[in-house]
């Protein structure tokens, strides 16, 4: 089958043709009709230092995607061929404290598709069927963008959000999608900052009462001023930039309380007396999906068309176009680019 | 009537006379019977910066205590002249969005005594009643310390501890007061770290299953082997050293909760990926006492004898002698000390 | 002034004039401009046992009410003469176990007024100043309604309403409010029943996805097939009905959350093991408003426009008009109906 | 092997000789040290309608249990032979709802080992690694009754406990055992409550603070008394008797919590409005052990040595005599009554 392949300990990516996976015990086989890129398989295919510490290759690149069942393993029940699905790319232990524990989102043991084992830019991916979700009807071009959807899910949901003001800072696909999901939680006021007006336009579109161009406004102040001087109930930091985590905290209320989502590089210098512990402030550290809580959430908002999270995919490329669908991450304007196969 | 005052713009305090005070409307008089000292009232002794931007003298300081009602202003119900009782020391005012959600331990218009106003390091203290907490049997020498004690509280009980393993990061007074509140509590394992050999005494006193001198020992790896490589369920920073914010980060497990209490001075640069974010880690601030939530926590504690704070308390003074009890706190070896007043 | 008064103990209410009350220490007099009608006002004029049990004559009625600051007492901060607010009915002692841990909403103490005390169907009423909220630009004929609207936001955002199925049991004024706030935070679905077909109307108008006739639909199979046989997420019984109480509970999915805030006359007989414990259902018992979290949280969706109630605003009589007020109440057909004054 | 069997649709059970289980794909072989005899075997051998609904013989009986890896089927990881172990006796689907959203304990499609397939009072037993919980030195003697204890550790940890005030209603064995997590958790006051002096000595000796005889004192005023006329902050209901369950929802304080695990027969008449509603009670219906937290937490628990659940075995029989152990249990003096096997 055709797939895209890290086949080198060196920079690109390989659109070539590989065996295609059967479906062991416990496993279905998926045909993918499309998958998401990610910032990840940039940096999987440009080879920087995270890449070379942890891929193997030769491995199929791609763990955003959704498809049909092909083939069913033995001892699968509960999935039949013909179903439309998604999966969650983290393969997970389920025996450790916090598989057991309701927190497999943050297993030791986990190994992601498409970068510990082969993934989902190929015609066809096998996977366990633990982590597969029925789309119940959701089209798969959107059941290719939950993975990274899921992301702003947990991030938005695991705050208080009705009647609630929401600061989204840093509007890439995920803060986007963050918005519209803020929104439909129903926020009272849901603020969006960046400093590309591209996405602050895409921002405004899923929803943003306000969007602030933080190479120009004063975020710290604005929200201030929006808000009676009070700050926002919820911030959502999903940039990883320094100077914006420094907002984060600052727009947060007393009391309030800010996702992490965005990873900065190395260490940021933080006042942790009047940054966080004087205001009474919770941070939470969101990694991945909960599994499954905050798909079983994603689901519902779909199907009830709480959420129509299509204004994000800004480009659609087929499988061997996969160069020019990096080039478009790489230009910073995108929303999600994806990918159609078959 | 005798008082401890910050009567100048300059390093020192006095004991003096001063007018005694009435209980206004809605107030109750308080004859103090032992009251605590705090490193805040070192902070005013030393006249150091933030004490020069907060501070107008002249006040009376202190502002931890316990007493004796012996006078009730106009309208005051549910309180009467003869119970013994302590106070919050925090004046807020109940309109703030803080105070009208049950936060009003981060009320933005807080005005705590001793330091906004007069203080408690004197014969009498006029309080607010709402302010005032009956001490239904406990003596006034550990009603002195439920200030401080509160604050380990808050800090122990606003994370899940039957059953966790729980690090004490820090053992002065608050730090020893959170290791027996833990063990009180059901922890499964409670580990605590200082530098300071007699404190770390202190700390296996109150009921600490293993103490860690960090000056020798490597925390992290430590609480890595005693936890079977997981880390701690929670985390209480308690010294606001930077080294050990980073313990308290990296020997928190995945998924853990991590209750940052001391206050590092200046900024702390900190890796928010790996030390937070990858970790799924979440982080509260703890200012103050849950008005009252904690005080009521705390009182069930006390009047079952499920904590015996007294160990704590290692040095007594009369109210005059407010300069050897500052210096014992300079020493570094005191738990807490108390002055016993009339 | 002019004002409904309940002056013997006997069935009626008389509408004559009495004192103009006076804005004592720590409290406001409000010139009143809307006032809602309430069950509690029918039962009061018709002098059924409870209120023969609580009621002393005379006294002002009326618990439901927004106006003007036209005084201000003694001591009073952050409140000034020509403010629109409106209040919350319960007098609590602020003392107890339940007003010291943010549940003051069952403060064994409480004195409501118009009921213990002279209330709000009179051109004027003090309050004390904690129980005033500043209207925020909210007109005084919604503020009149937040006591009941209050109700029904305390029933519903207890529960985790985003993305989830709720069915409203009961479509009188709060059971209809419940619909809109139900939607206005993001459900997925929201089913709405009753026996009224004017009240399913008015629910369907706040936003129900689907209605039931009670008395011709079979609520719990059509919940059960618009859920995938799951059954429902949350569900809120406004109606006290004792059918409906068994309809609440068997028509709750596996761990579902069933909020109970109609009152049912006497005992009703409940299979506890099939409709509770195999289940897994969470129970909670509705009682007024949470002080002041569910006042912040109103207001929010009101100021945000979350939420529109005047439709369920079905009926509007001036002051001396109460006993047609309380007629349109009587016919089962009203949605709210409030007085206006001045 | 020799095992306990229901082999007809008649009164009784049979020792006898059954085939030996092999460990299949995903399954482990677990060698019986020790099982646990509960009242639902008493309904299976004594064929009541509830044992016609659900059973269909021939099946062998047991469900609590503890032993030995002997065999590991194809593909498991994280099990070895040799390793003390005991087992989860729900087998959930994985895929619905509540198995998604981390609430497999009240998965639809559970079968339940010694119910609707073959059980553990047998020398072998073959179980799914998910089910599998090592002891980590752990007796198997208690291993064999995580299962009780566990619905125990379910109804205690998911109420708030230290500093609380615990009632708990009826002391059989898992009602025993919530008086020793409960005072291990950091419960202020224990309070428990039978008809049976020697169930309620076993009571005193796991750590109730106060034993009542509900036949002789009067369980609610009792309470009230203890606790200054609050009531309970958490009430366990174990017993299913109906004169027992508005003793929990009459004890319970205002704003309380209700935990119901006993089962009663039939229905029962509440009076909604006083019991629960205008009392603001939370009440939660226990059904099984979280999958996993619950046994996370219990063998904490057990680990850390905070509870010792022995004093509740009261009776030991090899797996021939389990006559006699159902004879025990109809006594209605035992505590918990376990076989010894191999």
């Amino acid at each position: 089958m055709q797939a895209v392949v890290k086949d080198k300990r060196a920079p690109g990516l390989t659109v070539t043709r590989v065996a295609k996976p059967v479906a062991g015990p416990g496993e279905v086989l998926i045909a993918v009709r499309h998958a998401g890129v990610c910032g990840t398989d940039l940096h999987i295919a440009d080879w920087d230092a995270w890449a070379q510490g942890r891929i193997h290759p030769p491995v199929v690149v791609g763990h955003e995607f959704a498809g049909e069942i092909v083939q069913v393993g033995d001892g699968v029940t509960g999935l039949s061929v013909g179903q439309s699905v998604t999966a969650e790319g983290h393969i997970v232990c389920g025996h450790c404290l916090q598989c057991r524990t309701g927190n497999g989102h943050i297993c030791k043991n986990t190994r992601i598709i498409g970068v510990d084992r082969d993934g989902a830019f190929a015609e066809f991916i096998s996977m366990p069927t633990g982590n597969v979700l029925p789309l119940q009807g959701i089209p798969t071009e959107i059941g290719a963008i939950m993975d990274p959807m899921g992301n702003a899910f947990h991030t938005v949901l695991t705050a208080e959000i009705p009647g609630s003001t929401v600061l989204v800072v840093g509007c890439g696909p995920i803060g986007c999608f963050a918005v519209g999901i803020a929104r439909a939680a129903g926020a009272a006021r849901v603020i969006a900052s960046d400093i590309n007006p591209k996405r602050l336009a895409l921002a405004a579109r899923m929803g943003a009462h306000l969007t602030l161009n933080a190479a120009s406004d004063d975020v710290v102040q604005t929200v201030a001023a929006e808000t009676g001087g009070e700050g926002a109930d919820v911030v959502c930091e999903m940039s990883g930039v320094p100077q914006a985590l420094h907002q984060a905290f600052r727009t947060a209320r007393m009391g309030g309380r800010v996702q992490l989502l965005g990873i900065p590089k190395g260490e940021v210098p933080i006042d942790f007396a009047n940054e966080i512990i004087f205001k009474g402030i919770t941070v939470y550290g969101v990694i991945g999906r909960k599994m499954y809580e905050t798909w079983h959430q994603m689901r519902r908002f779909l199907t009830a068309g709480l959420l129509d999270p299509r204004p994000v995919i800004t480009h659609r490329f087929p499988l061997a176009r996969i160069d020019d669908a990096l080039a478009a991450i790489r230009s910073g304007d995108a929303g999600k680019v994806i990918l159609e196969i078959a």
